[in-house]
């Protein structure tokens, strides 16, 4: 019986020391976001990298396609494409407000492809946006709906455009 | 038999008058939303304000958390928060064109709590924007696709950061 | 059985040109969208007319009424509603992105009726926008995401207001 009770003991304080390290530790990704009927709720803190957010979700909830909405603050960084040299001719804008952000998750080489565009806006309330390359949450946070799909979807190169372009296939 | 008549008529002009009111009076606020699979659809008219229409709606459909995303024409005030005051920085701008609104619903010590976002433009097609504090729909409409969730969610006051975020729990 | 061979080969012969003619002839209109779980998915290509294509999805599909939201590469017109001449002051912008797009779609005297605000982006980043009043994909693509409510609704013109507002009906 006594080692029973050892036996007990030991569990007990290994799922309490679990417990308490889980909650004194680094927050946990799933905590980034939760799910909704149309697909998941994510919010995203100060410091956050939104595509990477965004990229390791679909990763990790096998997402087939999917479309979201976001708002927040951030320091994000746009590009207008150059048909020159099909490339993305970059400026960046700090400590902006995201008054609106539309994007599209798909698969491109097995991994996740995003397609996001944003309007972002200063202390004067000047609006600038396009195209996003990347975007980090400022002094706030960053609210994204993501509304799933169920058909997997890849994102190709399509020429002569020389842009990637979302494949619904043949139908 | 003359007095089943008599009242017989009276209920026929009391129903009668009840509809000309009816017809007459205020528009119900039960028009100015409608269900939809997603959740609602709402459409505001000259004058509403468009934050304590939101607020009246989340509280009347007892609604656990919701984002949504809406179009129209307004008189609006934004915010840029000031990271020193911890207080938002007001503008307003009369007679624009929303051209985006993105905004989520959660609750605050029992009382909804919105955040929204947009981008507004002006007869020039210059577009501002950011956090709205207040819009009251203008010289036209508001429409307004609200998505509801099945999650209770509470917005919570962050520190040090001094501001408002939507708290999806540790999960 | 050489009258087989001859057969066989006949119909293999017009299969394979089939399929020949199905690869280089015009994308069928059907490729254009995909069904997805709150509605439907659609991407647009170079020279496609957005509003044409929304209103020839919506009498395909039948649509009761939807909601959508957008963004890509355009060449697009807004107008600023003018409260005198009750008309649209137009003005066009080329080669922007369109940073974001809300709209609905309702009927109005058997057809489909468009209400679309959106916010365009030009090389500079600097933003623009209001009610747009037509669109064509630039050089790129338009991602559009439908999502559809059972109700049937019309649009109404509404007066002393003079401009056409979404009618949910008095419920």
């Amino acid at each position: 019986m006594k080692r029973f009770q050892q036996i007990f003991f030991f569990f007990l304080l290994a799922f309490l020391a679990g417990k308490g390290l889980a909650q004194n530790g680094p927050r946990p990704a799933s905590a980034r976001y939760t799910k909704v009927p149309v697909g998941y709720l994510m919010v995203l803190r100060q410091g956050d990298d939104v595509f990477a957010q965004l990229e390791s979700f679909a990763k990790s909830e096998k997402i087939p396609s999917a479309n979201f909405t976001g708002m927040g603050f951030v320091n994000a960084k746009f590009g207008y494409f150059n048909q020159k040299t099909k490339q993305y001719d970059p400026k960046e804008f700090q400590d902006v407000e995201l008054s609106s952000m539309q994007g599209s998750i798909a698969w491109q080489d097995q991994k996740p492809s995003l397609h996001v565009h944003g309007v972002v806006t200063d202390k004067r309330f000047q609006a600038y946006g396009g195209h996003m390359l990347a975007a980090t949450v400022g002094t706030g946070s960053v609210e994204i709906l993501i509304t799933v799909h169920d058909k997997p979807l890849q994102r190709m190169m399509e020429q002569p455009l020389g842009a990637n372009v979302l494949n619904l296939g043949s139908n």
